[in-house]
């Protein structure tokens, strides 16, 4: 049977589906907040679009059917994900934005039967949300996750917790924290970390100031959160001691990739408005789109777009076929973040001053996209394991070679 | 179904024995030839690797089946030609070389049936070679085609031939020359061309110098061909008359993506002499390959093969849908020249001293990637259409909107 | 004489007066700001600074001795205000921010010994602010300044003008604007603009709402302003009549490369914010400042730095040598905007999520230099101007040869 | 006084003079070989064209008065080399090429009165060649100097030298080598070199194949040289022993800048070209050169060759000025090199097909300056300098603030 890039008509419909709901819904909403798109409204209007999003049959596409979700793979997820991040507030609206994306997909994949009840249920449905606190400040773990820092101790029943996390996502309004830390070997070593769940109700966990990052969007804010003597019970431990890496491993593929589907909805929507400026507008005896050099960043974004989306597809296919992709998912990563950026800076300039102005909704975009280039990985870190992966192979030929 | 980008297991089998026949059986025959890759060797040599394909059963891929072909479609082709690439000998070799194979090509599609046999036939089993003769000197047809220049017209029984055409591939021992010639209108309007079939020794048909390019490896060169009073009958007009623009469509989509194919297997190749080349050298307290700067290089080459090769593959995929994929296979084309350019670039950046000498392929490979970005039209040729598609869409949207 | 490029040791001197004065005095003010910097401030912020700048002998130093500058020439200016843009602050607070720096450099040149007491003295001893009212909207003057539409009408003993602006730098706030009118010819005429001076209070004039770009430091805002049958009287024309854009030009080059030069101090500053953050911060294994990727992005600043202030010196030595120097500004505003843009961003990556985050100041410092690749006339028109007159040449040349 | 970047009348003079000589002298002899540019047409034309550049009054602008030089310094050296640099011919005609002209300045500073007119006078006056023996394969001295492998041992009366370097430019037909050999220390140490003169003649001297590099036009080539049991009496050492770095330093600097000038005037040529082809060739329905996208090729020119030209001048003032301007020079030949690789591409692509064929002299000026990146230390080495330097400032800087 030949290669075939179609999604199925029942897909190609949700996708439709999805962007009208993005067009004719929320898009409207957005813009009734005048340009502060601050934690996507906050949790109010959260409810109130998670609701509309559930009579339309569009809401939480990738949550296991069970809970209400539509059970799509990561192939049919990255159509409707891009769908819904044409509108900053749209994957909020879906139940499909950062942490609670991530955790539904590891929480399906790792969570025992009463985890699922407890924490896996709620969440999926969008009755609450989550965070998932594994960052920390220096010199602890960020984008080298070994030097994970915030310790967790045996103590009678269950273990007790201790450290501090910055820049977790959705921690202000969070019901329930997935808490990474470390039970065996010191802060360098590879290995030894423990994921945790516990209620944010939980003795010991305050959750402090919100970083004041460019990005606005994240419901939930980026926080500082720290742990004091924080009692988590042997039966909410996620998985097994000292696998938590390994689970983090299950997490981070999938909720890399989601992030690129939703900020290529937010490049797309930034070209979309670029493209109707520079045909409309007149300039230099004609429309500026008749012009080259506006031309060339018209086709520049076009291409990125392009190659992001295949990208991110090939990625998406192997996490489907059951490949862990660390390597797929690193290159779909680190191009789409970089191509976005540039597409956002592109058309910006297509729009002149006011593409640098909140009267159109690019450099506000352009703030939110921004961040991924550091998020979930700096793209320096993702080209240091691409590039270790490729000498590698090419040591390993050259002991084949020599052995002949 | 969900998504499936995996090939038949048939044709991963034929990919591997490409690999196979290319690494023990041509790499050796292009090694002995010293870095001199001119016309891969010539005629003769052609004609030994052409035996030797057929022997292995992977010869000419592409071709139809009755001609003794394996009539893949693009999808397929894509991984098979990547694989003939790797070495410059590759293409000629299994008979998938400019312009031949898109040749092939077209006359498979548009060819009668006493053209099938007559043409198509010799040149499908490699008994013969071919041209294609559009390309003119300025003020003629080259980025823009609209300017053809050379005349068809009205004789008896058929037309007569008068003109000039330059950078013609593979012209030096063509056995016969697809001509495009107006047969309606002036030179700068669309439309009013016509493919004509001729045999080289037709009288008035000259090859004259061929244009010495910094590409060496295509057989039969890039030639300068005169037509003068080229007598051709009714009967060997391929297609319809004045229909030669659209059927030169059937022939470009296709024909620019397996130069996409070809020279992904060249860039391929020029990042593996790097890889082995930057795993084995020490400096600077190391192996080189334990720098940053050139750990940056070899994931930059791994992240611009990724992207070409997807983008291919979509293009291939619309092909293969039987869509003309113009703004697919622009995008393909221009990604992937200017990657391959970057690629050969930096891995003779990485070999140092030695990776601008000749002592290793990288720096012949790279003059045979470079013209890329100009031959099949030039980047700012495709940029400009694939703007004009996109802007047309916004200029559709605003009309649509208005229309409400 | 060998070409010197060291500055004259007072010169030095005022340059290391002026670095301290912005470390010791200004950077504690912006800090106390707590990342607020809008309109650096304010008015009387502004007046507290100039006060102390006036103190320390370095108030106004491109302004005319007779009014209390130090009437330094445009290479001597480059040093002092580089050290001067190292705060958003440091601007205002010398008196050398856009516009009235370029308003009193033009009105130095141009304006009548009355003009001078009446428009020129105040607003060169910082007692008042000014506006330049150029910019209109769609489909007004903008990058294409031969779009004018604002309209100049002869009445008794003046004139009266009608129209709108915006992106009026500074306008809330100022004393009087310098508003260019049309007042012979058709919007898209070259020529026919003239220059009226005209106090804010003057019946007709409306300052309207502040366009929210993402540059905040400006003093008075980029606003909107509307002329309704405002009359000016003979004697504040500036200039002649239908002399305009040849003023403009007086105005342009030297205004742009004072933008040029307070921006590469906030580009130097961004740098340095990253510089000792990757030396201080720890990860995988050393100092970040030990990565090659990092060192990498480290020495792409320094070149680009080291490149924007060569060419600006250029420039500058030009506009002192009394040419209009349009192709050496237009070089070194299109190379110097866009090399801060890479350096905000270059910087911002080293620090990671600080990097993105209101703890540091790079984030902000980029959203002040992002606008620069479009103010004073987008990248793309002066690429745009550069490349017609070297095209110029090149025809010069080959009608030169062929009249020999 | 204010600072002046105009050279003195008499330097104008002599750089006109030597455009006239380039373009009405050495640009034919150029033309006729017809695109061989192989060692620059070998030595025969070489002192053909020295002879004539003497009647001139332009020979050996760089070289001392006392042996027929003009004694410039660097800043005005670099216009006129720029002049020269035009035609590949043309520094072999002014013999002011590599590695002559940084040998004729080494020997100036550190040769002893005997070593004066032993070999410096014959070198100056073009009488001889020489060539500057320090490159070595790996894993000896390249990149990384400190992996000096060749080695002088004490005997009776003078040293023995054994080693074998490679990439010696115009090693054929030198008359002396200065030999660089360590003297003290195992490779990898600092330090411990010595500088060596000795005849081409002397016994135990090889010169071996030429490296097949894709620059052409050095005569000499880049060659292997052995030395086996070459004995080298004391008088013969230049300088002191074990200072070999130091003096390599003196020769570095400028050496380094002397390929920045005579590439510059290449990479113009390429620009020139290129705007002559624009400006002349139709298409599009009009002239190419009034495309956007070729006006963006054009000004990206004009901006490289403005950046790297002023670049260069600072570097060179700060040669003249006595310092090591090791970070100067080092940002002028990054900044320069990778800027004549693209102005060399962006010229090829402008000229279409011809620009990657032998009809213009894009594709072989290309590849002239290709190596340009690496030879010299690669850009990457030469990166990883710059950031060093910037991060101990920096570290250095947080020191004495914390010491307060």
């Amino acid at each position: 049977m030949p290669i075939d890039l179609r999604h199925d008509p029942e897909v190609v419909e949700l996708v439709e589906k999805t962007e009208r709901f993005i067009r004719d819904y929320v898009l409207p909403i957005e813009e009734a907040h005048n340009g502060d798109i601050t934690a996507a409204g906050g949790d109010d209007l959260r409810r109130e679009m998670n609701a509309k999003a559930k009579a339309e049959g569009i809401f939480a596409p990738h949550a296991p059917v069970e809970f209400g979700g539509l059970g799509l793979n990561m192939t049919d997820r990255a159509a409707v994900f891009e769908a819904a991040g044409y509108s900053t507030f749209g994957p909020v609206a879906l139940h499909i934005g950062a942490p609670d994306e991530g955790n539904v997909h590891m929480l399906d994949h790792i969570a025992s039967e009463e985890q699922r009840q407890k924490f896996l249920a709620p969440l999926a449905s969008g009755e609450v949300r989550s965070a998932f606190a594994m960052t920390e400040p220096a010199p602890g773990a960020g984008a080298d996750p070994d030097a994970l820092n915030t310790q967790a101790v045996r103590v009678d029943g269950g273990w007790k917790i201790n450290g501090t996390k910055h820049f977790i996502t959705g921690a202000e309004g969070a019901a329930f924290f997935i808490i990474m830390a470390r039970t065996a070997g010191s802060p360098g070593d590879r290995g030894g970390a423990t994921m945790f769940l516990a209620n944010a109700d939980t003795p010991g966990i305050t959750v402090g100031r919100h970083i004041n990052t460019i990005d606005k969007a994240m419901i939930g804010g980026h926080c500082e959160v720290t742990f004091e003597d924080v009692f988590v019970p042997d039966e909410d431990i996620l998985g097994e001691v000292d696998q938590g890496y390994r689970y983090a491993q299950v997490r981070l593929g999938p909720a890399r990739m989601t992030h690129v589907m939703r900020w290529l909805g937010a490049a797309k929507r930034c070209h979309d408005v670029a493209l109707d400026y520079v045909s409309r507008r007149e300039g230099f005896g004609g429309k500026l789109g008749d012009l080259g050099m506006i031309q060339q960043m018209v086709a520049d974004n076009e291409i990125d777009l392009a190659a992001s989306r295949q990208l991110l597809l090939k990625a998406c296919h192997e996490l489907d076929l059951g490949n862990h992709a660390s390597n797929e998912t690193s290159i779909a990563k680190t191009f789409a973040a970089e191509a976005y950026s540039r597409i956002a800076d592109r058309s910006m300039q297509m729009c002149g001053g006011l593409g640098v102005s909140a009267d159109l909704p690019i450099a506000r975009l352009a703030q939110e996209l921004r961040p991924f280039r550091i998020y979930d990985g700096p793209s320096e870190v993702h080209r240091w394991a691409i590039a270790r992966r490729a000498i590698g192979r090419a040591k390993k030929a050259q002991a084949a070679a020599e052995a002949k």
